[in-house]
């Protein structure tokens, strides 16, 4: 039987509030099986970008990483939030390791291209994007990687990724080694039937389950990436995924029922 | 015979100098011993600090890190600075991965206690406060360390630490396994007998005559630390160290020459 390996992703929300993110850490690090966390990046980058004058560039309505942009992000994601986060775990001895994914090229993007705009540094990944066997040899070393959404094309530049995709990537490339349970923490009680009823939480979303809710255009914002990611892993080997509540880590591991469970 | 390691530091000007860096580091990236590198900070974290409004608190002349100034140079040192000069080197096909003292408590520093001045989060580190037996792991899967100055003290905040001593400290740490050579890189050619005479460059320092030296402030301004921290290299076990020229890398290391060699 393959060890059980958590992969969590915690987003901006969560990030922003020091004493909801002291409290998840506190349950992130009494996890006793083998884990990864993978961060998004929060209000302090558009902060910090709005303070020093650099205007967020839109192209026919989409986010532009341009050069001054790439540089808040790489600063505030990968130094900033990842270190705090990483001295926080070490703080409650789980023994934690923060990495954007030029870091021993755990993680090598594509910078994206598209014949309409130019989308500048923000990188694509996939499942080959991932160096699995050197994550494989730090988790045994019972280290636990923090990785922010940085990575890099290997030809020195470093790339804005979207945190989401980055969780997914690497639970299905260690799917091979490990049993691995994504989980996308965030600010609901899971997928909800009715975004007005915090109660009407969804139990398990199939593919087609889905595309149904996407078609009655059902489904609070910002959740179609994450379900979109979340599917994605489930059809490339990751054995059990689910969003939950940040809240609502330590109660998922011991009992294992919160949240929408997204299955094929 | 012990495996030779290099213990590399450089420092801000050169970090703010693109092209020259990345010159360092394509002769950093050809070492072909075992390596790591040691970076300090730059006009960065100065430049943002102003922008943002951030005034540097001085007490009695000494300058103190408070929060809003850690947290800048968090970002800037272990995220911005760190994060390029790995991707930098990764595009060289060096295996680098970069670091803060608090990843894998690789670096455990003591907050600064001081009767008369607080200086704020800055962290003293020695010997023992290196994890030498993860970086001899990560050494031994062919990576290149790439360190921050920015420790931790395992009670969850990160500390701004000098880079020269902590270049210093690994140095004396991975001596035990290695025989290690401490390069501090800077913008002279090495100890200048003259400072106003940039070709008066003294060919060895020992303790004694580093004494002298000091007593008739002959030295240039800024190298006082280095040498103390060469000096403290030295006597604990440190095989050489050279304060040699940036652009004298690649030189020193094939025809063991350049710059000024501390010694006992």
């Amino acid at each position: 039987m393959k060890e059980k390996l958590f992969v969590v992703k915690i987003g901006g929300a969560l990030i922003d509030d020091d004493e909801l993110l002291n409290q998840f850490l506190e349950q992130f690090s009494e996890i006793k099986e083998k884990k990864i966390l993978v961060h998004g990046g929060g209000k302090l980058a558009t902060t910090l970008a709005d303070k020093l004058g650099i205007e967020q560039k839109l192209v026919n309505g989409r986010r532009i990483t341009d050069k001054d942009t790439l540089d808040i992000v790489a600063m505030v994601y990968a130094g900033g939030i990842n270190k705090n986060i990483v001295a926080k775990l070490q703080q409650k001895k789980c023994k934690a390791i923060g990495f954007s994914g030029a870091d021993a090229n755990l993680i090598k993007a594509k910078k994206r291209k598209n014949a309409e705009i130019d989308f500048g540094f923000v990188g694509d990944v996939e499942e080959k994007s991932v160096n699995r066997k050197l994550i494989n040899k730090l988790l045994k070393l019972s280290l636990t990687p923090v990785f922010s959404a940085i990575t890099h094309d290997k030809k020195g530049n470093l790339l804005n990724t979207n945190a989401d995709t980055i969780a997914s990537v690497i639970a299905q490339s260690l799917s091979s080694k490990y049993e691995v349970e994504l989980l996308y923490c965030f600010d609901k009680e899971g997928v909800l039937g009715d975004v007005d009823n915090p109660k009407s939480v969804i139990k398990t979303v199939s593919e087609e389950e889905f595309s149904i809710l996407k078609e009655e255009g059902k489904l609070h914002k910002g959740i179609l990436p994450k379900l979109e990611n979340a599917l994605g892993a489930v059809k490339n080997n990751v054995n059990k995924v689910f969003l939950i509540k940040e809240t609502q880590l330590k109660n998922h591991i011991e009992n294992h029922h919160a949240g929408t469970e997204i299955c094929l």
